[in-house]
């Protein structure tokens, strides 16, 4: 044993090691086999594990690419294939640009002008509750927002630990934040009973189970839910605010699937909620609020590019926040371009507009899907109301899953083990995001073009039926 | 005072807010205040604070920015515009992407074919040492590595703390981030009169010095220099290694300058030495070398790419790395192609190769310009033998001392910002990278064109010999 490998800091150790990497691996060596002209039940690999659009064959708009290749290599700017607004916009952003060059530094929290654009986002999405752009910082990302805040709230030499609060399930990146920073995890259970609600009974139950093991400080909130789908309502919004101002809690709220929503419930942020509330709470109650060019229509998650906006922070806190923004330089240049693009798109009578506004149509519609997966023997499944996945309760026959345990394998990670093997789907177990004790489900992307998806029904249901019989 | 302030994590609260930070404020001031009409000195403010080349007036290089636009929006390649060669690397990149598109994420470490590149290119450069694809690591700058290894070295819980080496002077963003992970920091002093040459018996009164105090795990060092300019030689460089080998230390190895040298010394790099001292130092000394999209000729900061390979670590260790690593998804898919360009540019006979190859014949030779520097009264300064910046010696008359401590300044921040005021020149103080007690410096950027350069050293003159009469 190396002396290094004793040394190793015990939060890094203690980061979970996805059992998903295994799937993932095999995946890759599916693909392998079937370049290699190895035969199989199917010709490609349907890889809806993750929300990475484009790698799922989803096309870019050309009007974010235009503008991004014209900031990159401005001799475009003099050839006529690229529209008018394309090139004023590119020339505004390049103007913005330290030495009118997407290849300087920025300002730690971002392009000035940039940052200004968000913030009148955020206030015409909110009806008007105004955002400020000095509290606005772009990063790499959005989950890199949310670590460097976790970074601040939580005191990893503290005795007790800090405690963050999160829901079960709760996708795996923050789970790994958490870890990495050493704070102690308070799980609270959404309701999937009730399709994935929030419950206030169940936070204080949470808040309860803290009492003599960790100091919770925080309180970590993804909504629209990943992987649960679940859209909360301006009362439940209201729920929650009320609770973290009661206990004091600083308030994370993971908004980056915003723009997906379906049915008839509308999206409202925590910000606009808490804004309307009124003081004291508009005042009081420190927030934290998540967006991303990664998950919203623009999909475009290989730039790195996200946001975080702070609310009723203490101006002396706001300096460590510089502080921690400004270590790692600044976000990459065209990553904040691409979120200007995605905050101010083309309107109607611009030349982009009419190519812009197709985005989107070919998309199967959830309610469709769900009663698809609904109609297999031994899946339960809520309706999606938003976000980008769906997350299907599966009732496993008892042989499966005692096949699955003689294998050292959580049980539903062996069906999706299966339905790559034979149905040559790539999916994601409930396993990898918590889920209660003896339920079991999976998770995948549902915003893949209607082809991919009525492709990857068909083969869940032909592999589920059969799995279903084999070990009935 | 919020509750919120209380908590925050006390290794955030120690990070050092850089006194830089208001010079910098002071900068964009004067900025607007030109650009209102206000009558100065000087039409314009020349930063040579930093070295951010294309913010200084560097221009990028086409064939980098051509590459990048045609993966971004691939339409370009039906134009004629566009050189083939560009063409074919483009095509080549964007096959290596998942879904053929720049917007998808990649694998934790990187495009596999990029980094495949990479391992070649330092193979090539280390005369034949090999560089396998598995130990390098791809992120969002390098600064961004090397924050994640000291994550994996630095017990932040621990008694005593872990203690990390690092050279005085040291740039502040290494000092930062030993901050934030909670890391002891054991400072060596460089020695200035012998052109800030690393000497082991240092070394080794440093680690004396930590007895007690911490536990020392790694050693950083940074060649070329920065801000010190200088460049180790092999033998140097083999001394750090007996050292660190005989201390079981972590060697942490900045090489982001390794393309700036000048005068008759030869870059060697850390891997290289060590590969070449043969086993048991070979197979044994565990290294990570850092280097950068940023600092190199390609200067191109605001895509924010880096890599780091590793050298010795243990397997167990590896994967808490790829845990690391992967916890922020990948770094941004054209940072990554920017590094692909940097090591494997156009060769001769390539129509993008005539181009490419004229690159930095534009700069002011060091040697002249540290001439100009020694020349003034006051100032002493070592030949610049690396990387981007010149750190030159500052003696400053007593009453300058006395009246920058009364105004509560360090001397060479209160020097610092008369030339900033005064000149219009914007440099940073020694005081930001730590010097022996009692010595006052400056540094600034030298790789700008010789004209800005020229007219840089003509304001320096001028203000020092005013400076120096108002304080002698």
């Amino acid at each position: 044993m190396s002396t290094l490998q004793e040394k190793v800091c015990p939060h890094v150790r203690n980061m979970k090691q996805s059992g998903f990497g295994v799937l993932l691996g095999r995946a890759r060596q599916i693909k392998e086999e079937l370049k290699q002209g190895e035969r199989k039940p199917y010709t490609e690999v349907i890889d809806v594990s993750s929300g990475d659009l484009h790698s799922a064959g989803l096309k870019p708009l050309s009007f974010v690419r235009q503008v991004l290749a014209a900031c990159l290599y401005p001799e475009l700017m003099s050839s006529n294939r690229l529209p008018v607004d394309v090139k004023q916009r590119a020339r505004r952003l390049l103007g913005a640009c330290s030495g009118e060059s997407v290849g300087s530094y920025t300002a730690a929290s971002g392009i000035p002008d940039i940052v200004h654009k968000l913030s009148e986002f955020i206030t015409r999405r909110d009806g008007g509750v105004l955002s400020h752009p000095q509290n606005i910082y772009i990063s790499p990302g959005s989950q890199w927002s949310i670590t460097n805040l976790l970074k601040l709230l939580v005191n990893n030499s503290a005795s007790p630990r800090t405690g963050v609060l999160i829901p079960v399930p709760c996708h795996a990146t923050t789970i790994m934040s958490l870890m990495q920073v050493g704070a102690a995890i308070v799980p609270y259970y959404l309701n999937e009973e009730q399709g994935w609600k929030l419950q206030v009974e169940e936070l204080h139950r949470a808040l309860e189970s803290a009492k003599g093991i960790c100091n919770p400080v925080a309180l970590y909130v993804i909504n629209p839910g990943n992987p649960s789908g679940h859209v909360q309502s301006r009362e439940s919004i209201q729920e929650v605010i009320q609770f973290v101002s009661e206990q004091r809690l600083f308030l994370l709220a993971d908004e980056v699937y915003q723009e997906y929503i379906y049915g008839e419930k509308e999206f409202f942020s925590y910000k606009r909620v808490l804004g309307e509330m009124g003081p004291p709470l508009s005042d009081t109650v420190e927030l934290a609020s998540f967006y991303s060019a990664s998950k919203g229509f623009l999909g475009e998650c290989g730039l790195r590019g996200g946001y975080v906006e702070l609310v009723n922070l203490d101006p002396a806190v706001m300096k460590h926040v510089y502080t921690l923004f400004s270590k790692d330089s600044c976000a990459p240049v065209l990553a904040q371009i691409a979120l200007d693009l995605m905050v101010d798109p083309p309107q109607p009578g611009d030349p982009s507009h009419p190519l812009y506004n197709m985005v989107g149509s070919a998309n199967l519609r959830p309610a469709f899907l769900t009663q698809v997966v609904n109609s297999l023997p031994g899946f339960s499944c809520h309706p999606v109301e938003g976000g980008a996945f769906v997350f299907p309760r599966l009732h496993l026959p008892p042989k499966a899953i005692q096949k699955a345990k003689k294998a050292g394998m959580q049980p539903d990670m062996f069906y999706c083990s299966r339905l790559l093997e034979e149905g040559g789907v790539l999916t994601k177990p409930g396993s990898e995001y918590g889920q209660k004790e003896g339920t079991y489900h999976i998770r995948f992307c549902i915003l893949p073009t209607v082809d991919i998806m009525e492709e990857l029904l068909k083969r869940l249901t032909s592999f589920h039926m059969q799995f279903m019989k084999d070990f009935s």
